[in-house]
């Protein structure tokens, strides 16, 4: 058995993962309040703790830990380089965990692991050349060319989020103008939904966020559609033409077996693949949402050591 | 010895060569003009003869020929599906040049013989990771990655020219709107500079035209800025930065050891490649010119078994 690490931004969750590549244990942890790379370790590793207890498993029989990180992630030598909201500066995240548990680390970003989870035992599977995109507070990227995961210098391949699709567009918080993430994510979804219902705030959508206390997340869009809300259809309808850019985009370079969409949005399965594959029309690229969801990471992270 | 051809929709190219992967001879023949399959078959075997029979090399001491062709083309079954400027429809190259010479034929599309040449022997020698981008009429691409050409799926990866950039841009030839090569190919370029003339004639760029008998070609911008051009030299500053959108998306997506460029606009050198590096600034990612020029497409097409 080995134990997959997903760390994000807001939270952090570890898995028991079998030698059939299930998750048998789960357990989770908040990291949005971490203020040092202590408190961090204080969290990831009680996350790891518990999973033990609550599993029954001896560390012993523990053959490897494997962890996904947000930002910059260095999978050769261990460290993530710089992260955002997280306490983590040339962190050498492998030695920290090594030192605690005594077991073999890996690690690598948290978009590789997706797409390692998703090719070794989700919709991916037997699928060797397939592109995982992560959407969330960005766009992230997994990919794999020939059964590999490919790493790009320095780890940096994948980022896709950050391939410009409109030069005439907003900056992006990486300094170029127009990255698809600017558009396409879901932060760029809830800041439309947001914009909009300031503008026009008697509506079924507006309703949805007074009834959410004025808070807009990334599914009150889809909860105002399912209540049959005009306006909140169109700004969907447009957001599946911005999201269907970059897909297309990644169709055209890689031409791969398999597109698959990770991250909270992709939970909307078939609300939002359907028009998505609708959009694009035929292409001999299979666009799918994630089979795994919430696990695609902990799988992907605890099967690190099958690169 | 091995043959290299290299088609294209104005004229083909052959060479020979040798096991040190030099180009020993070259022949070259005119393809704009021919309107059949037929015709083209008689150009391009030709263009083989005559290469015989300028290097004095007998067809026995050949052992494979290879050939790069635009358009479609499926590399496994041996076919151009089809291809803009030349009378290629679902054609089976590699049996009618099998049938012709009574040798082993490999086939694959222009761009991918370019990246293999670069690679095996170019300027890219022993980059695993890198991209190709020929830059002509429109853009293509060539992907290595782990020292291997990904084809994609039905051959077709490397589209890079139509990966959007511009999402309220100008529509391609292909359907979609804003593909890199509408702003980004020597074409458009080529168009820049003509709407520039007709709207300020009695400039220099005006008067290199004038002097090339009012044709505008890919030497025309660079003539008129040698010459100390203004308008010339703000056009061009202009095109970097249009350039610099896709190989930075390109740098983004692949981080890849090494971004060569092609095509015929690559000859100016360092006139093309220094702004570009300085307007991209600090990268991991080496970024050059073509070191084989017109040859990269021959070699690579002669070295496809090595694939």
């Amino acid at each position: 058995m080995r134990i997959g690490i997903d760390l994000g931004g807001t939270s952090v969750a570890a898995g028991l993962v079998d030698d059939a590549y299930k998750v048998l244990f789960r357990t989770s942890g908040k990291t949005a309040g971490c203020k040092t790379e202590h408190e961090l370790f204080v969290v990831i590793n009680k996350c790891v703790y518990d999973l033990l207890e609550k599993s029954g498993v001896s560390i012993d029989d523990i053959k490897s830990i494997g962890i996904g990180c947000p930002g910059s992630t260095d999978a050769v030598r261990g460290v993530v380089n710089v992260a955002d909201n997280l306490p983590l500066l040339n962190t050498p995240v492998v030695k920290i965990l090594n030192d605690e548990f005594k077991k073999p680390v890996l690690i690598d970003n948290d978009a590789n692991c997706a797409a390692w989870g998703e090719y070794k035992t989700g919709i991916a599977k037997y699928h060797e050349n397939m592109v995982m995109i992560t959407i969330g507070t960005g766009i992230g990227g997994g990919i794999i060319i020939n059964g590999k995961l490919i790493p790009g210098k320095e780890n940096h391949a994948g980022e896709i989020g950050h391939m410009v699709v409109d030069i005439h567009g907003k900056r992006c918080a990486c300094g170029r103008i127009g990255c698809w993430e600017t558009i396409a994510s879901t932060r760029a979804l809830i800041d439309k939904v947001k914009s909009e219902t300031e503008h026009v705030p008697f509506t079924i959508l507006g309703n949805v966020v007074s009834e959410n206390n004025g808070i807009v997340n990334g599914k009150t869009l889809f909860t105002a559609m399912k209540r049959g809300c005009k306006i909140s259809k169109s700004i969907f309808s447009d957001y599946i033409e911005l999201l269907a850019v970059g897909v297309m985009n990644i169709i055209e370079i890689f031409r791969p077996d398999m597109i698959v969409l990770g991250g909270g949005i992709s939970r909307e399965g078939d609300t939002l693949i359907n028009p998505l594959r609708e959009y694009i029309g035929e292409t001999s690229t299979r666009i799918e949402t994630s089979s795994l969801d919430d696990n695609a990471g902990i799988i992907g992270a605890a099967l690190l050591h099958l690169k």
